[in-house]
């Protein structure tokens, strides 16, 4: 038992869920986790028992709840201001709440065309317009900050900017949307963190199809697959 | 001359130019603006000559630049720590980052509906489904922030979560979207808050019509009401 309990939703669903646990974890922040099941068709109602704006994630730490990704992130930092949440110079850390406020709050054609999706098997889709635009801002991001601290992460060492991109990486391949290298090397930084590896492990070994969070066309594969992991 | 520039679009229309504009000026910060108006037909060159997001606001200290308005007011709170940004409590400054961030992800049906738009005359419109809820949603976090606060300000004192918000002060009336007593008591003490009265009056003064900023409708009476502006 910590102090701090951080409510998520589905693992391989869940991408607003992935960045503030993969930042927390990443940063070595001792939290528990509970998770709470999408159930969409219900209207969510264990999800909105439990938040005030009724989404997850939110962090309870006494009588105190904090939702939205980013006011997580700041919570925490302020309560571990030694664990590297946000880069320590001032000018990085402009940059990285720059950066993390454009993910938080923009990126719509990416987010609503292609979902996080843990167990989806590489697979192109036809892309509505916007799209890739917002895949070449991201690749542009990540060059920046690259380019800036030298790597390997968007802050030389692992912060809470490289946890709001997560996602991302996730989007990125599943959908094959970069052909950049910068970003491919990124990317695979990303895959080999333990935080990712724990997370995407733990959605793989979910057995929940969620529907409204499938592509519709994809939805009966995704039932065959769940099947065929259990049946192992 | 100050050391702080901050870029913003049309007083008349730019609602996440309002944000850090009123948050900085309502806290006595002292900044520099430049106005860079928006020119959708032409893609915006201008703002995006200056913006790594290609969207305003943004806040130039020196060689940093800052963009979201989020990112803008967390910066200025670092470099001004007793300027009351954020509410000194921590408690009191976890729920105001999360209703800030609630706010600038979120409210999207409520965003599209029902634009800002400081000249336009009160007239309710048929709202599409999700407003209300929204609508609700607001009414629901004023209420407790007040009742928690005691007001008049969502903190006692102004801070960077009314600024949040003061967008929706506009909406709210001028699409007649709130009956609430709490909500309506709330929106007049924004609407006699020297920052607001100072932008708004500056919005009046603004000569230009921006089609893609008003109802489709609308266009007409914008450019009759801006007419006659100019011709008194
Ligand atoms: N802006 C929020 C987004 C949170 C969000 O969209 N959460 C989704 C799950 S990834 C959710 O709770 N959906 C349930 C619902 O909307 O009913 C944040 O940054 O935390
Ligand atoms: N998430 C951003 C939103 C910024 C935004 O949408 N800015 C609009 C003006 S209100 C803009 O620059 N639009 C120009 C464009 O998109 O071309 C923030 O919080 O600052």
């Amino acid at each position: 038992m910590t102090d701090l309990t951080l409510f998520i939703a589905n693992k391989n669903y869940s991408s607003w869920s992935l960045r503030p646990w993969m930042a927390l974890t990443g940063c070595g922040i001792p939290f528990d986790e509970k998770l709470v099941r999408f159930d969409f068709s219900a209207g969510n109602p264990a999800i909105k028992a439990i938040s005030p704006s009724g989404q997850v994630p939110v962090l309870q730490h006494g009588a105190v709840k904090v939702w939205e990704s980013v006011a997580i992130i700041e919570y925490v930092a302020e309560l571990f201001p030694e664990a590297g949440l946000w880069p320590t110079d001032s000018r990085d850390r402009a940059l990285a709440r720059s950066i993390s406020l454009e993910m938080a709050c923009g990126f719509r054609a990416l987010r609503n065309a292609c979902p996080m999706n843990m167990r989806r098997p590489v697979k192109a889709i036809a892309l509505p317009d916007g799209v890739m635009d917002n895949v070449r801002r991201i690749e542009t991001i990540w060059k920046e900050c690259l380019d800036r601290s030298g790597g390997p992460f968007l802050f030389k060492s692992f912060s809470a900017a490289d946890a709001m991109f997560a996602p991302v990486v996730n989007r990125f391949t599943t959908f094959n949307l970069t052909q950049d290298r910068t970003a491919l090397a990124y990317m695979e930084t990303i895959r080999r963190h333990p935080a990712w590896i724990a997370w995407v492990n733990a959605a793989l070994a979910e057995p929940w199809v969620i529907p409204e969070d499938e592509l519709p066309e994809e939805v009966e594969d995704a039932y065959r697959q769940v099947a065929s992991i259990a049946g192992n």
